[in-house]
């Protein structure tokens, strides 16, 4: 089934390699290969799509274990984290096959947090959906993420003995990470004051290891160097922390998304980025306003109103749009070193240039 | 740190192979090396509470995270699963440094299983003690749970690439196999009739594989053959059967013990080998009393002295036992296959008769 799977998507792969018609907007210099490119994550997105198909949960037994798996799967999403992992394939001249189901472990890994980070959050909906805890129950939840967390690392099981070592040993270091992450943006919920300090390791945590790990473990398949390794790493490290930033400047900033709430965060008292520059920046006056706000559970529009004022006269907004700079040239600095050529670099150029400069 | 614990596990280690002060009451024949394989299991014992000192999380950041993590471990039990593992692995002369963090890796496993099943059924209590997520709360049990699976993997890194794999490979699976099992053992609680085979599989998935596993495991480290590994495998999966029906059969038919309520499968409405077998055996009359009870929720202890007339009037007592023997013969087999001296594997047999024969 694997086999036949391979060459549809060869097929698929180089006939489409060649299809020119789509570009993207792109502010990073593109040099002549934008066309080309545009193309690779595309295509890369398809191929990911066709297997997550092949790779399906629904023959496995009991079905009520499987098959919410397969619906967190379904609900779907732009399967970047895969991409990503393809990418630093892509960047060594990795072939597609080596490096497919890796990269959908990663998918997998990424779905299993779902599944138990939707419970921790109560949280009723995902990209418009039922979450799996409301859709069957929290024991469903808990139990096939549990099962999906462990098919993660089934998928690296096709690598030769010494890759297979290497690429999960920093998987497992990484989801460690992201447990923690996530335990850190727990403890923000109860903690009175949460530093900048503390915010960027929560979020490097919960995002940025993976989006580096993610690319690392593409380009250790691939044969990439140890510093090439590291500098992609880094790359994505970075990138994952001005993702998570671009995040939070979205919820307040950005245009309405289909599924998500204006200003969720301001209605739930999170403490993003926004908050603590806000209070960085903030005089007695707009501290006392805040914390009022903040200390309140409502979903009176007047809460939005009140405290998106605040951001605005103390140009949060545009600080927050320097901090996301700040990391975006971080990363392409890393990026800059990875001895690549700049025609495959250019994907992780655009790859970087969409996550950073999307409006929702 | 490592060094600082193996040179004291050794100096304990080598002192006390020779002190042959304690003996077990052993029905299975042990030839003339009791006393000295005896100490053996204790011992190990002995090393592996140590090692779960010297690999407590009490340093580890988030506190939040990891505190969880040495509280359930410090609720303690008998080591079993990783004693498991050394024997695997002694059998075959391996070398206790060598097994010791893959036997660990076992009991975070078991811990990890502990925690989420708790959640899953709602337990109050574990030996007498609060479960995770009532001392702290369902959020901590889930995430906590999730990083204890995935450090249970980073323990077999020490392990060269080739051993590695075929390690976590085994791991993985049988990982997925309990998963499976847990799913089947929730799905019994709404499903009508549970069949005998049906009951065996749930308990050779929840049960059975891990322990086979785990002795596999400790063999694979210490260079056991394909052959050898399998039949091992074979004995711990069909002893691990055997033990929980013995388990089940306690529930009922056993001495009172600290922490456990009497029959508290009974007051459950738990489809138990016991139930199941008993529906074999009665008549209409029987059957319509014992559903009868098994269709309601409550503490009367009425309901537990008639359902326990029944089993005791259809003998299910003996016909449970007779399927223990059954099940325990079978293991026997496997292990009398396996190619290692019978001074060695009388280890397993003492160890088979403890689980086999306990009371309580």
């Amino acid at each position: 089934m694997f086999k036949k799977l391979l060459i549809r998507i060869f097929n698929k792969f180089f006939k489409v390699t060649f299809n020119f018609s789509k570009s993207y907007a792109l502010s990073l210099p593109l040099r002549n290969h934008t066309v080309y490119m545009n193309s690779v994550i595309e295509e890369y997105q398809e191929i990911v799509s066709k297997a997550l198909e092949e790779f399906s949960f629904d023959e496995w037994e009991p079905k009520e274990l499987y098959e919410p798996c397969d619906y967190i799967l379904s609900i779907g999403g732009k399967r970047l984290r895969p991409i990503i992992v393809m990418l630093g394939s892509y960047v060594f001249d990795g072939k597609v096959e080596d490096v497919l189901k890796p990269a959908l472990a990663i998918e997998f890994f990424h779905n299993f947090s779902l599944m138990h980070d939707d419970i921790m959050d109560a949280a009723p909906l995902r990209r418009g959906k039922q979450t799996v805890h409301i859709k069957y129950n929290t024991n469903v939840g808990i139990l096939s993420g549990d099962a999906m967390l462990i098919k993660a690392y089934e998928m690296f099981e096709d690598l030769p003995a010494d890759k297979f070592k290497v690429v999960t040993k920093l998987f497992s270091k990484t989801a460690v990470e992201l447990c923690e992450g996530q335990q850190y943006d727990m403890n923000f919920e109860t903690q009175e004051v949460v530093t900048y300090e503390e915010y960027i390791k929560m979020i490097t945590l919960k995002t940025g290891v993976m989006m580096g790990a993610s690319l690392n473990i593409g380009a250790l398949i691939a044969d990439g160097s140890e510093e090439d390794c590291h500098n992609l790493y880094e790359f994505g490290k970075n990138l994952g922390i001005a993702f998570q930033l671009k995040d939070d400047y979205l919820d307040v900033f950005g245009q309405q998304d289909f599924g998500k709430i204006h200003a969720g965060d301001v209605f739930e008292n999170k403490k993003t980025i926004l908050f603590i520059k806000a209070l960085e920046k903030a005089g007695p006056k707009e501290i006392d306003e805040l914390k009022f706000w903040y200390s309140m559970k409502t979903d009176n529009v007047d809460k939005v109103y009140a405290v998106e004022k605040i951001f605005r006269m103390l140009k949060v907004d545009h600080a927050i749009m320097d901090l996301i700079s700040e990391y975006t040239k971080k990363s392409m600095e890393y990026l800059d070193k990875v001895s690549a050529s700049e025609e495959k670099k250019i994907q992780l150029r655009q790859l970087a240039s969409s996550l950073i400069e999307r409006q929702i």
